[in-house]
């Protein structure tokens, strides 16, 4: 971890900087996979599986029986956590519902605004080292609030051509309808154009390497929406002297293990608390399993020192985390000053893993500066809103001129006359 | 308009099909315009502004004194519909003001969110044939509701390398902070990049001819995000025996008189009411100024005939229309089944340009079937939402068994790690 100690505004560019993939590069393989499922379908998927997960699938849709094979055989004990986890989840994305908005915005003018569920969504799972079953709880949890008519889930299969237990029993537990033993570009591509099994729907959810994200934006073109671009993850912790090295060294070594690009940053005023915190991450990553990607990414890990309280606060605005841990005396003033980051983790009893899991909150974010522009995944993600408006005879009498008056401003005598011609037979 | 009768179901992808722009065919112009204003600045913008709309501009920015001058010409009657308008809009949109969420997912365990506003956004205006100073009402007023702290405007300059004065005095009437005369495409690359006087924003709003769809959608890989993809304007009157032809055929055409590509449709379970709106239509059309436009898009509009409720209601929901006028005896029930508008305009005394201009719901909403999946332009649009949690020590030895287990599961040690070694700390 370098260590930088109140680096100049003009630093700043380069401190906040991330790793960014290049959209570019990736984009004529995707469009390749695209215009390959486009034409052949499913055939192009299965294909593309045996191309880049080197295994044959004769049939993509997990059955009804695998899942009940599956439902067995996952330990009791986790089953238990997991339903834990989900009544969090679900209610902290309940309590996200809102009321129809209903104004009458002059007499007679009534306009209202109602939320509606997106009809089809589409869940997608990353694969790879290990079985991302949380993630079917933070995608498919909303997605049922809200009311989505069908889910639709894909995940990358094993060597052995299965998806792991723990993902088909959390779909399952979640009213998953239908799930695909499909990952990366091609089962975003089978999303995105529908294929003899995989519905066409109408929103992608899900994170993923960077070919899955590259797939995700091109959707955009093709009638799909997404929930966000996505990117490696990242933590920012926040300390002074009232935080605790041992957790916070722990809290870093959390995220740095996600993999070698993950993003790591320590921001203080308390240079001890930096010395205090160096020590003991270099004590826990010893006793890591994922210890070689963890020193990976803290190799590209930051510890930011600042004297200035504003300075530091400007800091952490600009770089805009995803996950912000605060562990600060002054917590609420700070937090509350705080315009750009995905979720904030404050006190030293919350770690971000508690967010990853089972708090409530959660854990599909944008990073890469996205915090900017994009919420995390949450209930309005899987719902869209409609606005609908009745006008009397008398609101029209009384709105009708106004309208009259824009239309002509604006040249469009057809918006003029559409009031006009109905004034005319109520004041016949 | 063409008249269709009881269409069998294998008849609708034609019929609802839109007129779509090719995106591929547009993006390497697009791109060039990109790749140049990064590199060149608004040099650049300045370029293709005399390239494209044949008007050298010395200084893109709009002075302080233009403004002044602008809103001491316009009439005063404009600027009292123009206020009236505003209330409402902005009544409409503060109603769509949420409080935070906060629940104790468990006890100890503390989750909220909050929305907060987008820092900077860019709202494009439009050019053409009349200054769209409504749509400036549609973006500014919720982005003002909503906090942003930057409202830049760009609006493509008339020949004489102006703005017109009602443009400008909305727009300083709702409180954009910067307008620039800037169109097209350079205008969006500009908005995106930022140039010398153009600040670089977090997300662009507004609708625009193809060109300018296709560059906000390429901005979207310059960490920037865009309302909604926008497309030619559509209507769709659904109306009984109880509809009055005059007032459908009247509002036909004010989404006729819009372009040449605008999208005009009568569904109906009562041929009379479509024979006698053919006549008014005939007759209408011959008063208006925009005739020969407002006749193009006729030419391929459609009135289509049902005789089975259920297959017009879904027919209806099928083609998913932006603006959806509803003139029918039973309509609350049938509004209630609506799943696919971006806005419903319900009885007959409700023409759409109601909405388009001073009722106060907003009209940037989505074309082309997208909405299926986006809603129309509303106050979240200026919002992004963040999470917070809080877990005191008794919440975390109480979760924290869970999280252990479920990062177990999941391969992710150091995850675990986070929790245990506070858990160790809270036993000892």
């Amino acid at each position: 971890m370098e260590r930088f100690i109140n680096p100049d505004r003009n630093q700043w560019q380069a401190l906040t900087q991330r790793a960014s993939a290049s959209y570019a590069s990736l984009e004529p393989l995707v469009k390749t996979v695209f215009n390959a499922v486009e034409k052949e379908g499913e055939q192009a998927v299965k294909n593309y599986t045996l191309e880049f997960d080197k295994v044959e699938i004769q049939n993509i849709v997990v059955s009804k029986q695998e899942i009940v094979q599956a439902v067995d055989r996952v330990p009791n004990e986790l089953k238990v956590a997991i339903k834990r986890a989900k009544e969090n989840i679900m209610r902290f994305h309940e309590a996200q519902i809102t009321a129809p908005v209903e104004v009458e915005t002059q007499p007679g003018v009534s306009c209202w605004q109602k939320k509606l569920p997106i009809e089809k969504v589409g869940l997608y799972i990353p694969g790879g080292s290990a079985p991302l079953f949380s993630t079917v709880l933070m995608l498919a949890i909303p997605a049922k609030v809200a009311g989505c008519q069908e889910i639709v889930l894909c995940s990358p299969p094993d060597s052995n051509g299965l998806l792991a237990d723990v993902i088909l029993y959390t779909a399952n537990l979640c009213g998953v309808d239908s799930i695909f033993k499909v990952g990366g570009m091609q089962a975003i591509a089978g999303m995105t154009l529908g294929t003899e099994s995989i519905p066409k729907v109408d929103k992608i959810f899900g994170p993923g390497n960077q070919f899955v994200t590259v797939a995700k934006q091109l959707a955009t073109q093709y009638q799909v929406s997404i929930d966000m671009p996505a990117g490696p993850s990242e933590l920012m912790v926040v300390a002074d002297k009232t935080g605790n090295p041992d957790f916070i060294a722990s809290d870093l070594l959390s995220q740095a293990e996600h993999g070698p690009d993950s993003q790591v940053i320590l921001v203080t005023n308390d240079i001890e608390i930096a010395d205090a915190t160096f020590e003991k991450v270099a004590e826990q990553l010893e006793k890591l399993e994922r210890k070689s990607t963890a020193q990976k990414a803290l190799n590209n890990s930051k510890v930011i020192c600042f004297d200035n309280d504003q300075e530091l606060l400007d800091f952490v605005n600009r770089y805009g985390a995803e996950h912000l841990i605060v562990c600060l005396d002054n917590e609420t003033e700070f937090v509350n000053q705080i315009k750009h980051a995905g979720s904030i983790f404050i006190g030293n009893y919350t770690p971000e893993s508690a967010g990853d899991y089972a708090s409530g909150t959660n854990h599909t974010l944008p990073t890469n500066g996205y915090v900017r522009q994009y919420s995390g995944v949450n209930l309005d993600s899987f719902l869209k809103a409609i606005t609908y408006q009745k006008i009397t005879a008398d609101g029209l009498i009384d709105l009708g001129p106004v309208i009259e008056a824009m239309a002509t401003a604006e040249g469009l005598q057809a918006h003029k006359n559409a009031v006009s011609i109905r004034l005319k037979t109520l004041k016949s």
